[in-house]
C-alpha cells in the first residue's frame, strides 16, 4: 500500500498532467468512465453487497443502509451524472479581464485548477464517481477519504475509473481512494499541505468539525442547516403556509429544510392555528414558546436549546416576535448561516430582511429548499458552503477553481 | 480588560452596525480618524518613544527599530493612506448578476462584508491604521493583534480611532486591539470560530506557520516569495539583465524580490557573464551549480537548500536547464507561489510558462516586483495570498467581502 505522501506526490503529478488537458480530452475520459461503469455495474454491484451485508450485520439503521445500497439504476443514475458533467461548460483557462496599467503592463485573470481536492465523506458510494467527474472536469486531482462502512463498494468505482483513465493515458494519481480508513490517517490527509491545496469534507455536523478542528490544509466547509422562515405581520398567510409546508416537510433529512419559525405577533393569532393545522397534517411536531402555545394548544413546549436544533427530523421550533428587528437578531444569533426565508408583501421590510440577514441565501416569498446547485442553474453541486472564504452557497464547479495573474509585459521595471 | 470573548461579541455586534452603514458614513469616520490622528500626533509619538526605547534596550537591529519608529512625516503618511481609502470605490452591496430560473425565481450575488477580520501582525505600527481602514470601508470589524514591541504605540493609535468611532456614534468594537499579547491569547484568537470570520497574518515565515498550523478560523494566507525569473533561450538578454537587476535589487526585502535565475544553456555562455556582472556591481552574490561557476567564476556554489531558500538580502541563486520543461519543473518544485516570470521573444514559451506555471502571478517580460496591490491597480492592499482558496495574489478591498444570494420569489415552492 502506498504511503499518503507517495499518494499526495502522485495526486500533485497527476494535476499537472490534467492542467494542461483541454475540454474535448477531459470530456472524452469522463464519457469512457461513465461508459465502464456501466460495463462493470456486475462487479461494483458484487463489492457493494459485502458493503451491505457487513451493515447488516452491525445492524445499521434501514435508512442508512439505503443510502448505502446500489443496484442497476443507481449505477446508470451516476453514469447519468457524469454525462451531465461533460454537457457542462468547463470554466478553466477563460480569463475574466485584463486590463492595461499606465506602463503598459498588461494584468489578466485567469481560472485555472485548484490543484489537489482532498474529499472527505461519510458512507455514499456515489460521492465517489460525483465527485470525481466534477473535479476532474476542472482539472483537479482528487484524493478520496470515505467511510470504511463502503469501502467495498468505493474502491470498486475506484478502480473502474482508473483503468479508464489507464486506458487514455491520463495518470491514475487524478483519482486514489485511501484504502486506509483510519481516523490517524484522515488526520493526516488533514495536515498535507505540501500536495492537498483544499479538503472539503462532505457529510454530518461531526464530520466536518472534525476536519475543520484538525485540518492546516484550508477547508471549504459545508453546512449543517437550522433555516428559519419568517411570516412578516405584511404577510400573505396562504402563501407562507404553503411556502413553510413545503420548505419543512418535502424532505425532512437535507440541510436546506426549514428547522424553525418565526412569527410576527401582529399576524399569529390568524397564522398559528392555520400552520399548526396543515403541519400536524403532515405529522410534524412543533415546539414553540408560551404565546404560542396560548393560540394553539397542540403546540408543545420549546427551550433554548431548540432554537439551535437542526432536526433533520419531522419537529420543528417556532418563536413568536414584535417586530421584525426582533426576527432578525434571533435569526443571526440561533442560524447556521445556511438559508433564511421571509414572508412579506412590504417592500421595507423584504429589502430589511435580505440585507440584515447573515447567511448563505436570503429569499423573499420561496421555500429554503432551493438552495442547492441544480436548483440555482450551476448543472451540478460539489456541496453548500456555509462559510464566508472563497465560496459561499451552492458550490459548482466554479468553486473547485482559483485564479492566477498573468502579466504581459516588454521589459518594464519598477521604479 | 476584556476577555477575548467579550471582545469577540463586542466585534460582532459593531459588524452588524458596520453593515448597515452607507459608503458617505464610512467615509466620513474615516475622514475624522484621519484628521484625529494628526491632531494627536504628538501622543502617539509619545507612545512610540516608549516602545523604541524598549526596543534599544532590548538591542532590536537598526532595521527592526526603524520599521518601528514613527514621526510625524509617517503619522501624516498614514493619515494620507486612509484618505486614499476614502477615495476608493467601496465595493460592498453590489449585486454581481440577477438571473432569472424557469420557475419565475430571481437569484442574485450581492457582495457584503465579511464580518470580523482577526489581522496578527508583527511590530509595524501603522499596520494598525493601515488595516483598520481597509476593514471599515469594506463594513467589517477588525481585531488586531499586534508584536508586544509595539504595544505602546499600536494602543495609542487605536485609542485616538475608537474615540473618532465614538463622536460619530459608531460601536468602538469596530477595532479592537488585544492588549494582552501573549502566545496563548494570540492562540485562542485563532480558535475564536463563534466570533471570527476570516484571519489575515502579516509578517515573516514563523508567524504564517505558527497561524496556519493553529487556526480553525478560516485563514488567508500572505505569502513568502521565492521568485524566479527565468531566461529562456530566446530572451532578449539586454532586457532579461535589465529585469534580473530590478526584481533583485530595487528592494531587497520584499516578498516579489528575485531570489533565484533560471538561465537556458544556450543563451548561458553569453547572459551569465552579463549577469554576473551587472548583480556584482550591486553587491549582489550569485550561488550557482557547477556549469554556471564554469562560465564565470565570481559565481560561488549552490546548495539544493539554496534554491529553496527566500533571502530577503543581497543573495541570489542561479541554476542552469536544457529546455523549457525543465525551468518550468525547477520553478514548481521550488516556488512559494508567489510571483514567476519568464524573459523570452518566443510565442509558444511564453504560452507554456503562463500555462504551466503555478503561482499568483506569471509574467511575461516584467519584474516580479510589480506583484503589489497599487501597482496591480487596486488602490491599497492588504497583503498578497499565496493560496488558492478566496483570494490569490495582491488583495485589495475586494478580498475583504463575500456575497451572499438573495432571491426573490412569489410563492414558489420546491417539487
Amino acid at each position: 500500500m502506498k504511503t499518503l505522501e507517495e499518494i499526495g506526490q502522485s495526486a500533485k503529478k497527476a494535476a499537472v498532467y490534467l492542467n494542461k488537458m483541454t475540454t474535448n480530452e477531459k470530456n472524452r475520459v469522463l464519457l469512457l468512465v461513465a461508459e465502464e461503469l456501466e460495463k462493470q455495474a456486475a462487479t461494483i454491484l458484487e463489492e457493494n453487497q459485502k458493503d451491505v451485508e457487513k451493515a447488516k450485520e452491525n445492524q445499521m439503521s434501514l435508512a442508512l443502509i439505503d443510502r448505502l445500497s446500489l443496484d442497476e439504476g443507481k449505477i446508470k443514475g451516476i453514469s447519468e451524472g457524469i454525462r451531465q458533467v461533460v454537457a457542462l461548460e468547463d470554466p478553466i483557462g477563460e480569463v475574466l479581464s485584463i486590463k492595461v496599467r499606465p506602463n503598459g503592463l498588461r494584468i489578466g485573470q485567469k481560472r485555472v485548477p485548484l490543484g489537489v481536492i482532498g474529499i472527505i465523506f461519510e458512507s455514499r458510494p456515489n460521492v465517489t464517481a460525483d465527485a470525481f467527474s466534477l473535479c476532474f472536469k476542472t482539472g483537479n486531482a482528487v484524493i478520496l477519504r470515505g467511510g470504511s462502512d463502503a469501502i467495498y463498494s468505493n474502491l470498486a468505482i475506484t478502480n473502474v475509473i482508473r483503468a479508464a483513465l489507464k486506458k487514455e493515458n491520463v495518470p491514475e494519481g487524478a483519482v486514489t481512494l485511501l484504502e486506509d480508513t483510519s481516523r490517524e490517517t484522515a488526520t493526516k490527509l488533514m495536515k498535507l499541505n505540501e500536495y492537498v491545496d483544499v479538503l472539503i469534507p462532505r457529510g454530518g455536523k461531526g464530520l466536518i468539525q472534525s476536519v475543520v478542528n484538525n485540518a492546516t490544509v484550508p477547508v471549504i466547509e459545508t453546512g449543517t442547516g437550522n433555516c428559519h422562515v419568517y411570516v412578516d405581520s405584511y404577510a400573505d398567510l396562504a402563501m407562507a403556509t404553503k411556502v413553510i409546508v413545503n420548505a419543512k416537510t418535502q424532505r425532512l433529512g437535507t440541510c436546506n429544510t426549514c428547522e424553525s419559525l418565526v412569527v410576527h405577533k401582529q399576524v399569529a393569532k390568524e397564522f398559528i392555528p392555520m400552520i399548526t393545522e396543515a403541519l400536524t397534517q403532515k405529522n410534524v411536531e412543533i415546539r414553540g414558546d408560551e404565546y404560542a402555545r396560548s393560540i394553539d394548544q397542540r403546540i408543545v413546549p420549546a427551550t433554548e436549546e431548540d432554537y439551535k436544533t437542526e432536526y433533520l427530523d419531522a419537529i420543528i421550533s417556532l418563536k413568536t416576535v414584535d417586530s421584525i428587528e426582533e426576527a432578525i437578531a434571533h435569526i443571526n444569533e440561533n442560524n447556521t448561516k445556511h438559508s433564511e426565508a421571509i414572508i412579506t408583501s412590504n417592500y421595507e421590510n423584504s429589502e430589511k430582511f435580505l440585507n440584515e440577514i447573515d447567511a448563505a441565501a436570503v429569499y423573499v416569498n420561496a421555500s429554503t429548499r432551493f438552495t442547492d446547485g441544480f436548483e440555482f442553474g450551476f448543472g451540478a453541486e460539489i456541496g453548500i458552503s456555509t462559510q464566508k472564504l472563497h465560496a459561499r452557497g451552492p458550490m459548482g464547479l466554479l468553486a473547485l477553481t482559483t485564479t492566477k495573474y498573468i502579466i504581459y509585459g516588454d521589459g518594464q521595471i519598477r521604479n
